[in-house]
């Protein structure tokens, strides 16, 4: 499988770097966002290095989109999520900063704050590993 | 095809409502958003009536996260975007509006103001006819 010796998601994928997985399949994996925008916020990655949604294998894009649908079914089932949203980044302008495709699953609640571009911040640990473990379920 | 006969998009579907179209296939149409973000801003949408990311038959999902990606690239290549955006919306409090899954395509362009949310203002119909050729070859 290809992989990227500098890519951080690479290494996320080869468990190199630590990350709070939530789900994975033999195409994608699905972890926690370390710099949450809302409670529950994740990712979707294929295992596959590809830099962004111009390179990604089709087969790949399609598994990570079924991914983010069924973790968009858990925020909502056990995390009590009001809606979601996925959102791709391709490219610096277009707000991508790690360059390893990936989708946001961000779970909405009535009232919060969520705003694009967000001011990528460290969340509560406690807060994302409880919700992890709703989300593994 | 399971089609509501309330709903908007099943209407752009059946063509009994015009709509700028730049692509369709079997499962998928694409077709101009009339209050676009930035230059190029098309919705992806499936033919079959899903409301949203929690009810959209997953092969219909993948379909259009494959159109999307195809569209993509033309907009790199057709409109110079520098990058682009995926967007879904799934329910009320995610920013959702019309009823049928749709994913936006944001095409991306250096200093362009994007923010979201956005305020869906209608956009000029000729800037929106030229780049839907673009998008169209």
């Amino acid at each position: 499988m290809a992989a990227d010796p500098d890519c951080l998601f690479c290494k996320i994928v080869a468990g190199q770097i630590p990350s709070t997985r939530v789900y994975e399949d033999e195409r994608t994996i699905a972890f926690m966002d370390i710099n949450p925008g809302t409670r529950g916020h994740l990712l979707v990655i294929p295992r596959e290095h590809a830099k962004d949604l111009l390179e990604i294998d089709p087969e790949d894009l399609a598994a990570c989109a079924r991914t983010a649908q069924l973790l968009a079914q858990r925020a909502k089932d056990k995390l009590n999520a009001d809606g979601i949203n996925l959102i791709n980044s391709c490219g610096p302008k277009a707000w991508q900063t790690v360059f390893h495709f990936h989708i946001h699953v961000i779970p909405r609640y009535d009232g919060d704050p969520l705003r694009l571009p967000w001011q990528p911040a460290p969340g509560d640990r406690d807060e994302i590993a409880q919700a992890a473990e709703l989300l593994s379920a």
